[in-house]
């Protein structure tokens, strides 16, 4: 397929946030054109009546998944919950290149995925030739593959600012402190989500328990040759809507830590580490963009490191990098479709 | 003085918000009336023109401290800045009990005074006879103190969270995550205070840096008999108004820790430690109350727990707990003119 | 029943923001005890379970209605939606009063419920003798009622701010814009009540169509002996909690509107009217408190007058109110039990 | 000048909330580079420094405007307060075209700017030339203008409501009831911008007597051939950074009215009429765009109808219109540089 073609993509699971910034984001893609998006429940809807917003950018129907001509797809961006998502995914056409936004397809064994999603995985076997596209370190890999499993949020932040690390940190004193806006959450109906019971106040949740550990612990251990690697990990949920930021409290040298991040990420588009000494990164200075900004300080106890990174948990932390993944799949330039976003602010 | 003689009181620097909130709060204490209230560069006004909710509860004018008749005045709490708060404190004549809210008095030692405030302490000795007071902790050194130093916001949940714990927990792995509500910040006019640029995100602030450490610092080696505990700690601003959040990392056992809370704290009217497994605490069930809730989680990874304290920072971390104070320091029961607070939630 | 004595209340539908609100109201007032809490979906839990920050007010458990002991309630407070709640009252013994926050026995004519509610009433005949339980207006109706129906939150800070115009305003002008809390919306679930769809934005709802404007004309075209006033009533959603504040746009002379203001609220407790001039009144002024405030201004164009009236709608849109209703009812002092209510700020 | 060239900007006042976003939108024309911004108060800082967010789109500095080398710039756009802008942009050679964002050159009258602004205007000769900058009602009169006075926020939603409607509503019966949220008021130190006191509560200001009246005033009054027209006009803070709404109540026929709209913008780019019977519009879903979206609905009351119209204040109400009138100015397609601007949401 040539750049000039346009690959024609599938949104499946639209009615949710990520499944609607990924209708938003792939209007301003040249090479990509969003002709299908699913959504069970609410299919017969234009796309538009469940997100006015979208009433620019799309005018897509939603429809039931059973009744898209997949022969016509190129590209599918899944938005689906986890297992939903396998369940549709491992019925599409082989032709299908698939983005998988859940939890689907990122662990690299079955058994992690059974013990932490309480589910067994439809194929097993595809998770060892599964791409966990975090797009700074998987590079090559994903170039050409088949399906790429999007990291979550939480592990987006978390690793693009701990992976370059591991020869420069204490492994075994890692604490992550996480804040999350409410957009996290997605768009299921829980009083926890309800705006009276989320703004003007801040509670941890999932503490010592949430989902995404396992993942941050099972790329860490890759990138260290260990298997034995583990991160206390504390998520916040904040009442603001878009935005994560991770807090990182780690050992070792402030100036080193510094220099591998720098050196890591010279290159890279989306990730902008702060000079040393810099304010500390703010969710707002990201807001609707697909950039992580990660900063480095130093604690009044020597040795002890805080390193801090900020996303918009929509976009870098999920759609905005479903689409650099395709991206890097297709061989396109990593910006494309993604360079004109800017942060909202104030 | 008996229970049933009305005490005079003077609220110093009445047009910040623990000012107002101090006045607020007395106005339902039944052993004190608030006589007076100073603010320099707002004298000649009324409070209710400064804080038109405090019409109902007080109809004070706000006077410049020189024109304030001492002789008629009881008690003092001083919600001024640090540094003026000592200048006005040190002019009063000796008959008058003072409530210190701000960082003054608090260090036990004026290098430290000086390092933390950049100031050196107008009376170095009187630090040595001051009464830190945390209440649950300085009990009977309250009982007839001529000045009680009021901890910061951050100390006051920290504290409250970890002081049980000293021979419970490894001193040297102490990591507090912690995030604050704007008012925590109090009524100055800077550009980070402002809606605009403090909603819908989050950022880390003072990282390594912040003023509260050493406070916090200070206690636990004296509760330790160390002198070298050191604490990470990282605050956060929460878009929300009120409510204080620290997330504790320690090293130890779940049962133990959580056995010593709630043996240490079983009788504390102010103080509820959570049953284990009990959903995390939120600001905003202690919101509009001078109570503290706690509670303990184990981690993923074996040994290590998480420890959860929240409070209203204007309560609890500030006015409220002065009031509480006061009522240690004349015998009275602890929760006189504080148990009618309830939570507002929504 | 001799002021000493204390009744034993049953809350109906606790399980809401009203039910709840309503426990916690009802800890602090001397007369009454909450003995009973109902909620069918949620029976079994404790309702420091659904809501901890009652944990401290109340220990009640939620009970079927089926369940509770009839024999021992006084008056059950009604929180219930509209239809269920006259399903369950027409239930209840005799010798119970009732103080209905629904919307079932607000009309005096069931002709208006039908239309408004799209329901039949079971008892039409008792409307007519039902008391519409605006405090400041119902007066000495209200006393030995059996059953008091509390106004709707945007009527109840309607009316005060219009009733006492009715002879001073031109009654074929009147618009009246409102804003609201999230809060008002209840705690049922649906996207428009999620965070991320109701902060950062302000939308207009129920736009010429909402069900409290009936309720409102009503009791306007009662004061002025008419029955062809109508209103324009516009709500919008405000990213907040509590709180609600109405502008209304009318005609007639400023100064005659403040005077027939003041007369008519000069010895109400909860009712304040502000001098004119001052500043324009605000929702968290009344946070936390039973409180209306109300205000007059001139406006540009001659002969038209804009006056603001803000509660909280939770406390004197709701719950408060109606604990309010029943010291009338009982000939109570009109304040028991929410004289200690201040307004939380900021 | 032909397309293909560049224009160089300079931005006057570029370190508050509208500068920056001009610097920011800017960044993503194809015709216009932002070669200069002036803050005399932060000058020498880079502007990334005071807004973080802008260091990807701008690297530069803030210098005073007395060290601008306005011989290099073509284009200005005045983003200072009223009075500072006629000053500076007096001293401007020739050569420069100037868009400016204040309130100096809006009124056709100096007698009204004086009333209003309390100020002798410096040029009042100019005031009858200048171009009153509603792009999609100043049409040709903008093409080659020198100087384009952008309208107020509120003006820019309530005139492109009314302004169709002169011929279809009583005009002497004109109430617009508007909120806005905070970051309208700019980046000034004041109290009422604070978090803590704009959060979590709503109020009305500048009652009967806002600024921005008499340019709505001066606008339909000139659509309609009249003098006499007043409008009722109340504004609200809402806790919220971006967006407004204005809810205009008119008298008139809902369907004539509605044909008007859609007549008048069918081809308008940034004005989007809802069909009748469309829920109402939202700030939410014009968040971050150049767009007005306007919904009309009937009232209960018969012949009154309710018109809404939401933008973004920073955009469309600002930054984004002022670039919306240079594209205008010289003759560029309407679109340029703007069209790529989607609605952030949630």
């Amino acid at each position: 397929m040539s750049v000039e073609t346009v690959m024609k993509a599938a949104i499946l699971g639209a009615s949710g946030y990520t499944g609607a910034e990924t209708v938003r984001l792939l209007a301003a893609h040249p090479h990509v054109e969003a002709v299908a998006a699913t959504g069970n429940a609410l299919s017969g809807k234009a796309l538009s009546e469940i997100f006015p917003h979208l009433a620019g950018p799309s005018d897509l129907p939603v429809v039931k998944s059973d009744d898209v001509d997949w022969s016509g797809i190129d590209v599918a961006f899944s938005c689906l919950p986890h297992g939903t998502s396998q369940d549709l995914i491992e019925t599409l056409p082989e032709h299908i290149r698939v983005i998988d936004l859940s939890a689907d397809y990122r662990f690299r064994d079955a058994k992690t995925y059974f013990s932490t999603y309480g589910r067994h995985h439809l194929t097993p076997d595809k998770l060892r030739k599964s791409v966990y596209g975090l797009p700074e370190w998987c590079g090559k890999a994903a170039r050409n593959a088949r399906l790429i499993a999007c990291p979550g949020c939480y592990p987006t932040a978390t690793l693009l600012a701990l992976l370059p690390l591991v020869e420069k940190i204490e492994l075994d004193h890692l604490i992550v402190d996480a804040k999350s806006g409410v957009s996290g959450a997605g768009r299921g109906l829980k009083e926890g989500n309800l705006f009276s019971e989320t703004a003007e106040g801040v509670h941890a949740y999932a503490v010592g328990t949430h989902r995404h550990v396992p993942e941050i612990e099972q790329e860490l251990n890759l990138a260290a040759g260990r298997d034995d690697i583990g991160v206390t990990f504390t998520p916040h949920l904040i009442p603001m809507t878009r935005g994560e930021l991770v807090t990182c409290h780690v050992r070792g040298d402030v100036d080193q830590i510094h220099a591998a991040l720098t050196t890591r990420y010279g290159d890279a588009p989306f990730v902008h580490v702060l000079p040393l000494g810099a304010p500390p990164p703010d969710t707002r200075h990201v807001r609707g963009t697909n950039t992580c900004r990660i900063a480095v300080y130093p604690d009044r106890v020597k040795g002890r490191v805080v390193v801090i990174a900020v996303i918009d948990n929509l976009i870098k932390g999920s759609s905005g990098q479903a689409i650099q993944n395709l991206n890097l799949m297709m061989g396109w330039e990593e910006t494309t479709g993604l360079s004109g976003l800017q942060a909202l602010f104030p």
